[in-house]
């Protein structure tokens, strides 16, 4: 059993969406509870589920310091509200920066967390699975320590989300062998081969990210959150491309029909929207940020993550984990 | 009238590639003088040429303190040449690591140079034109002084390359607002600012490097290097995603002639080899490093491009503006 908050306003598409993504939710998972927290006239419509009103929307640019000024908004009273309702986690389409900062301030960080970290999965596009990819941009800057952790917290993640007994941990760096790095992964990098609870492999390339050589990589959130933009760009400028391709004359138009198979593969495993998300881990709460243009699969996508973490007990994991560092 | 100085040895392929390219090249420009550096009994089959008999190969993965050690391969070799034979440039496609070590130690940097820096063009994947992205690896740390001088590195390479009179510089950030960015970025984004040589505009994420939205995106050498192999990794999974989707069935295969000629402009797009490699700035000397699986065409572009930036006096043209600081 367990219970979520869903900020019902933040995604681009306003409610709508959210609003979709519940209803698949809750039809799948009847025995989970919703506490759906917005415009209380835009969820009327939406029986059976306990409603937060909250009249503002914060909007995506609201600076990090503004953030919890806006006590009004539905993303300030989502955070709040997993503290006042007992419940496990909570999702949110808004600000990435706005709602890391008002779940690492309300939410607190789990005791003997030294950084809380974003969490993204990266397609292995060679064969199946993820690459469970730490800090992608919780921080902008970070220490050796922090990064050795992110390691034990993503191992424990994988366990607990893939069921990995010992997933394979690398380090991001700009060459594959031991030496190479950053001056923070080089003095990173020992810290992580001395944890015993982990199964270090050593470094890894960006350019081999994708190719399911780990399953967790550990980066700053500064080279992380640049590898993550850099991949979205990169897809997202080559699909533009391939689409022009298609569209071309009336054979290529034709010629779609009979890739449109294999080219799902290829769109399905670049497609954020599958996989529900990023996660904030470290703090007491299941925190899942679901992509700001989120339709109502992809809320769903977020709110399944969330429930499927909550139940896995992931925050009392990480909080066993690290205490016995 | 210039002269080049070729490792013809550095290559996965061996000499076979660099030769192709080196006859390529004569064909196209007779004008510019080429010694070539490497095995003399495997180079016998081109006349017409000063040769300078190498007789190791560097390895790919020797260690940067090696390098210079190692006075009898063609890298090294070759790299020393510049100065011996009164030549404008080098170009390798060995180890990237040794190729600019040697370059930097032998060359030396030009006076005022505070660092130099790897650069590459990233393809504008919306439009026409490259973004010059700089450093993309030679350091894996920088000051924010380095990092300005990037922006006036990059931005007179943009005039001589591409007649760009006011070259957009953009820094690499985890956020494109003011204000964003690594604590280094903080502490260079005032520096390029107060640069009045500099048609500064801001930050850019790295989602938008593909985008066109700047000339000239100025990195620290870690996070430009992750950047740049973060877009090679998605550019190759992608395309062999691509390929399979093709490949599947009868119909699939037959599609492929349909929209060839689309996805041609989406792999030269893509392609490395047509831009002619990557180039290092601010030492003594034109430095291209071709790819390391360059082909004969790969090779031909790489020594152009050297030859252009000979002839348009790009080390003067820098040793100028780095001296009007």
């Amino acid at each position: 059993m367990s219970k979520l908050v869903i900020d019902m306003m933040g995604s681009d598409l306003g409610s709508l969406a959210a609003k979709e993504g519940v209803r698949l939710f809750s039809a799948a998972h009847p025995e989970t509870t919703l506490v759906l927290v917005g415009k209380k006239e835009e969820l009327a419509d939406l029986t059976g589920y306990e409603v937060i009103d909250a009249p503002d929307v914060l909007k995506m640019d609201v600076g990090v310091l503004e953030v919890l000024r806006k006590k009004g908004s539905s993303l300030v009273k989502a955070v709040s509200a997993v503290a006042l309702t007992g419940a496990d986690g909570v999702i949110s389409a808004g600000s990435t920066g706005a709602f890391l900062t008002a779940a690492t301030l309300i939410n607190k960080k789990i005791p003997g967390v030294l950084r809380p970290a974003l969490v993204t999965a990266f397609p292995n596009l060679e064969g199946d699975g993820f690459a469970t990819v730490l800090d992608v941009g919780a921080s902008n800057a970070n220490t050796a320590e922090e990064l050795a952790q992110f390691g034990l917290m993503g191992t424990l993640y994988c366990q607990e989300v893939y069921g990995i007994e010992k997933p394979r941990v690398r380090l991001l760096s700009n060459g594959s062998e031991d030496g190479k790095g950053s001056p923070l992964g080089k003095e990173a990098f020992p810290l992580l081969k001395a944890d015993k609870r982990l199964n270090f492999l050593g470094n890894i390339e960006a350019s081999a990210v994708l190719k399911g050589q780990a399953d967790v990589i550990v980066a700053d959130g500064y080279s992380g959150n640049v590898m993550l933009k850099s991949l979205e760009g990169a897809a997202k400028g080559m699909s533009g491309l391939l689409k022009k391709a298609f569209m071309r004359n009336p054979l290529s138009k034709l010629s779609y029909l009979f890739v449109r198979g294999g080219l799902k593969a290829l769109k399905d495993k670049m497609n954020p929207k599958k996989t529900g998300g990023a996660l904030l881990i470290g703090v007491n709460a299941v925190v899942v940020k679901a992509h700001g243009n989120s339709d109502g699969e992809a809320f769903f996508h977020a709110i399944e993550l969330a429930d499927r973490l909550a139940k896995a007990g992931l925050v009392e994991k990480i909080a066993a984990g690290v205490a016995n560092g």
